[in-house]
């Protein structure tokens, strides 16, 4: 049994807190992570009390003291956090009040731990925001940088993972690519949702002192204060849709590693990954692992998982604040860590692939990769596009039948299905004249992916200017 | 089994689908939704091959009257859906066909079902996003009104479901207003990323003919064509992108819910509701239930389901196209309903609320909900903040046992607790002055309250403008 | 606006409902579904209340009369459904007392829509459950006899996508039906907690009648009475505990379905699948695409969403009925229909495999697959276990670099590596020395896979006979 | 980097392990947690082994008293757990053979991580499915003896959270016990799917050496070994079926909870929670949270996001082990401590809860909560079921424009509705008449209370004498 909650709200109750439930109920064993962001908010909030007048500015002084020391303690693992103190903010509160005494209760004039906490996510994500940004952006140049240079080396593309048509390896590089700049963009669309200040909202209300939350709000950097009280005390939308903008990165992360996992496989050996990517195995020393796109994929479920936490979490919460809210920390902390990792890996990873360009070529040669070409060129010819198609179709049911590629069928037993069939037919049947020849934005042919590139080079550099 | 699944790709086939596996596999039970926006990207797709050159204008011309025709047909329920075609897309071709013979075929040149449906789904998805947006705005502007409105009736504001601080009913309705607010925004951005244009990626790998894309993205008004052809026939982020954004919403709807429900119980009996709005029981004839929101509450499930079911789809797909993705559809159409209707229903609702006035100041009156406002009282008279706080739990202590409310407590009562309370005390335990005095933005002072209505309904103009 | 919704409950209200909430709140739409069940429940509660004295035979008779005759009317398609009654429930019964007249009416006595509906869903699940059991039985028994079929068919076992160790087929696919078969137990385990009834809870608290509700019970073939009528009105675990069996089956499909997919591909190349079981490509003349496993492992989506739909549909629901209870239906009904049809489709499929026999040996003949049989061989010769895997592996190294499978090296090429390998090591170094070794309970050896078969086979009887 | 990675794969690779790599491919910070189980484990085998001849008496002895001295080491918080050697398997072998050399190593012999780590989970997951149980026969205990005190308690019953009928509080409390029942139920069919031996299947295909799994698993209280390596090393649906298990109890106590804080809401005022279970606030002296029930109702999406998680990641995981299998564990061991804490919060406070007998019993009488008792007399005189609803839905609307309830009704008032109401309707009007008539199994009669808390008791009794 703990005496000491009676600090903050004890004065009405009879009984202390269960133990069990103190621990059950406290949450300063996670959200102490908040506690440089809770600092932040607490010296802009004294900063503004103090011009208003309701803090005097030697009052300012030494709560700025008091926070920037017990900052140092943290950072400096001599701060004992205390569980029955709860949270963080009583955790800071308690300590500034043993350091300066009276004037530290002072601090928590026209506030509440409501507002306080709300603010204190919002600057936590900010930051988070900014650090997973900056390992983005670094993934997504490692991808171009690889595109360009394999802008000519030529795959098979696939559909249903059977051979469709030959693709470079540059152009599918610049496919994911082209994913995350979209999950770029949500998050860049998130953070400005985040930016905005909740303090000032106290419990639910606003408060009756004559704050000004225009300061406070440009002290510490947001755009606005928020419009309303009850709603910047109660949601945390800001937080689901970090985490759905997280899941979807996740999601394609996955469909990389999907990747990277078929093309170490020896089946596909489409590429190398360098072994410091890679584990080996304690019963199997053959065995060399592309675990780091393994475990990325895995990681996709937690990200949804943590997703599917905060939405179940705030349906049908009434307003405004429920004790509910206090489990959004965890998922939240998790999902920021798991991304900013994964992303991390994946941006040291990729320009270390090293593609196996002859086994890429030769699996794009069989599997009769340029049928379609040989449809085009029916049509070029004369042919209607269906009936084309038809031709095709019976060419490649004998060439499975004869165990012959098309370009390997002599003129004659290609002539047999379709009478619009010339010499010059082997020109398109080449995969080099395949890719050339999808040369519209957004095509495979290698001059379009270096231009595409080039066009994602100076996506990036502006995206970099501004951060 | 069927003889007619040949048309499309039975040449290289020796056996029939089986028929189980025939209707197990087809989409076009659902697909056919579809129907107006396959042929609105068929027209585009026509009219840029005319332009091009690869259709001769009466071929065009053909092709466009053929498909008018078999709109006319879809919209008169005259037309045949065949599942042994499979899909939505064939189903069309072949009737194109049927009525103008060869020329019909040529309509699928330089495009493959792949680019064709993923760009049938960003219209479809484009035209619901509009849809959804006026019944948005409808919401929206029915809460700015009815918060105008009510801007001095005065309820209970509740943490933990508990009396906490007495605020204005409008000041709620904005708090709901807001929610929606974000929801808004973020629906724009989704629609920014839907309204890119897939078709011209044809399979995967893009295609030999010369085609102009952006003719085409102009032709359908898609802001440009997307940037990779792999990416543009594999991905559906787009698609969950907006189930995040409709489960975002059902959550706030559902907390809506919950409060509606809330109040319409016996216990608060805060508001009536209009009957249209509630259905009965057939068992007990007194019941009058509140449908809307519980149903409204009930769906938020079913939102959060498709978006599960969506991220599990696409989690670990290797690019490029995989029949995997023929699942995107119906979880998408049915948010697409339900978020219509949702906001349908609660756009109608909202503005027949009645509040029960009398009732709700009696609530707030109730619960020491003017505790804060005797501390904040105490803190101008030179108290500490954690000390009044604790002269104020002692005072409610002592109310409860009592069973007085602190404005119905004598000066000597409450002086009893704290010597710096003097007659003047009784003027901060007012309801009325208590909402009052919290004064600044997003307070829930009736001042700040229609301040806050009348800069949301500027928003909402300029939003209406955009439209 | 609907004149008829007053029959049922419209006693005490003075405006009728919304057109469009007449629609949005009427579930008639897909709970006609129970219509069978309904009338099912209806005549056992005829039945009872005629025994206790409640009804005449005579009335019970017209009562069984027109139930059976409405039954016929829907089975034809002559029902007509009308949205303005809500449901399948109060169409019924307007049916039936426009038959049989004032009659009709009392066949509700001493019941609810709640117990009614209720009861209804577990009458339809456990038909359900029957059904699947039945499609799930038969897919076990095609793997058991393909396993038999395939015990001594070599191919690579893989852990993480990587050669590890030489397999069976036929032990591969029996770890497939070791799976089901604990999906299998799940699916009874849930059928013992769907089987209780409901009836008789009423709206909620039971009924005044002297209702037998062990009658009923045994009527329809339910074990017992449900304890408590609170509890039978309110919960639908029992329909959340089916989804999530259906989640694990479909992820355990999922799995099958991914390694269907990667042997059909040009890459693995260890199967064919006959072309009813798959599709082509409008585009692509030379595709045969997996279409049934692909679309299988999509499906895994929509189930799990089905079960977050339902999570998240009870998550805080107070007792007892709410209206959100209606939305239990389609989520329900749907991942029925998912789990019969996939299972269905893989009995159909699974027995039509063709493994190539010759592909698979020579991928596990590659890929230093016997490396663990070296270092078993070298810890028989004295070698401790953790030295005798770093020997293996700088032996593998050595192959890599020269391009050597192990079996490939001569006696001094692995001498280098170890002092204790002598000329009998060739021996283990064969797949079919390396499998047949593994000969214990579990393990790979042809025996052994033979003799799970045997048992597997004995286990389905019985749980045949038990149908 | 790190150069003691070698010690169990190195051998094979001619680069080490990049720094972040090795962390973010580490489990030990999490997977310590299961190392009493390892150490239970790999003593077994040693036992086994040391039966079956391949090691020595002393061999084993040697290894049991190192690992008995190592788990002394983990307890009194000795160990140095080293991230370089990725998990706890690792961790302790390396120890084991500083300890006790070379013999250490043959520990090894015959399994694999991949088995050993399977071995693990199920016993630790065995052991927290006994703890849960404890816990939860607590919890359910605790409801049938408040049920009993309270069987005579009258309260409102709501459907639609609109009174409905009255119930007895006992009733209620019952309706909860019930859900518990099947929760428990489950519990323990999920246990007799862990209760399964993986040991023996190695890395996937068994092992050469002549292991009796029957002798190992009789010696971990295993009730069989698996059937199949392949699966055994795999599959995890056993921890996905506790996560559903758990997520359908946590829906149970989100159930429970919302109602708890319904009840102590002020609007309802029906319970009193000691100050134990609940805190104060920051800002407002007067609150007194129900902190305990939201906090629960809070990790109920905790655990629905685990469940996804561990969905998520198995969905389309090829055979047999892959690196995604490491993130089965935090979601795992999150959920069983999250279940087992929210478990011991309710058991704890449930028998704590103090009924305000005089608030529900008010709540109840007002409302119309007897009219379908008037319904029912109506009828027994004769009147059909659906007139006799429609007699009572008048009568409803006339006491809510009189404001009078129905027993406040004069005869004649009540007789102006129907000629069938006579001066002995008062006798079923009163609340304590109608739940008493309510007299059949399931039903709210406080006899029928009683009976079930009997018979719960009963089955509790047994299910403690299994544990």
């Amino acid at each position: 049994m703990s005496q000491t909650t009676n600090q903050s709200w004890g004065g009405r109750f009879s009984e202390p807190t269960d133990a069990f439930v103190e621990r059950f109920t406290a949450s300063v064993i996670f959200d102490q992570r908040l506690a440089h962001q809770d600092i932040q908010g607490s010296i802009a909030h004294a900063t503004m009390l103090a011009r208003i007048g309701v803090l005097t500015g030697d009052e300012r002084e030494a709560i700025v003291q008091g926070l920037t020391e017990i900052r140092s303690e943290i950072d400096n693992g001599e701060f004992e956090w205390s569980v029955p103190l709860e949270d963080v903010h009583m955790n800071i509160e308690a300590r500034l009040t043993q350091k300066i005494g009276i004037i530290g209760k002072k601090l928590h004039t026209g506030r509440s731990r409501n507002d306080q906490v709300a603010t204190d996510i919002r600057l936590f994500m900010r930051d988070a925001v900014d650090v997973i940004e900056g390992e983005l952006i670094r993934l997504r140049e490692g991808l171009v940088e690889l595109a360009d240079r394999e802008a000519d080396t030529i795959m098979p593309g696939f559909t249903h993972l059977q051979t469709a048509q030959p693709v470079t390896f540059g152009h599918h590089l610049l496919a994911w690519q082209e994913m995350l700049a979209r999950d770029h963009e949500r998050l860049l669309d998130c953070r400005k949702r985040i930016n905005v200040l909740p303090l000032g909202a106290a419990a639910l209300a606003g408060t009756t002192y004559p704050i000004d939350r225009h300061m406070t709000a440009e002290l510490l950097g947001f755009t606005r204060p928020a419009e309303n009280s009850l709603d910047a005390v109660s949601d945390r939308d800001f937080a689901i849709e970090f985490t759905s903008v997280a899941s979807l990165l996740l999601m394609h992360l996955s469909r990389m590693s999907e990747e990277l996992v078929l093309w170490t496989s020896a089946q596909f050996d489409f590429i190398d990954l360098p072994d410091r990517f890679c584990t080996g195995s304690s019963i199997m020393p053959q065995k060399k692992n592309p675990d780091v796109p393994e475990l990325v994929r895995g990681k996709t479920g937690r990200v949804y998982g943590h997703l599917i936490s905060l939405l179940t979490l705030m349906k049908s919460q009434p307003l405004a604040y429920n004790k509910d809210n206090q489990e959004d920390k965890e998922p939240l902390f998790d999902a920021v860590d798991t991304v900013r990792d994964c992303l991390k890996a994946f941006a040291d990873m990729i320009p270390a692939i090293e593609p196996k360009k002859a086994n890429m070529f030769e699996a794009a040669r069989k599997g009769f990769s340029t049928a379609t070409d040989l449809a085009d060129y029916l049509v070029r010819n004369g042919v209607a596009f269906r009936d084309a198609h038809e031709i095709v179709g019976q060419s490649v049911a004998y060439g499975l039948k004869e165990e012959k590629d098309l370009s390997e069928m002599s003129l004659e037993e290609l002539q047999q299905f379709s009478g619009s069939i010339n010499a010059d037919v082997f020109e398109v049947l080449t995969l080099e004249g395949s890719v050339a020849a999808r040369n519209h934005i957004g095509g495979t042919a290698p001059d379009q992916v270096r231009a595409a590139a080039q066009r994602a080079r100076e996506v990036l550099h502006t995206l970099k200017d501004q951060l």
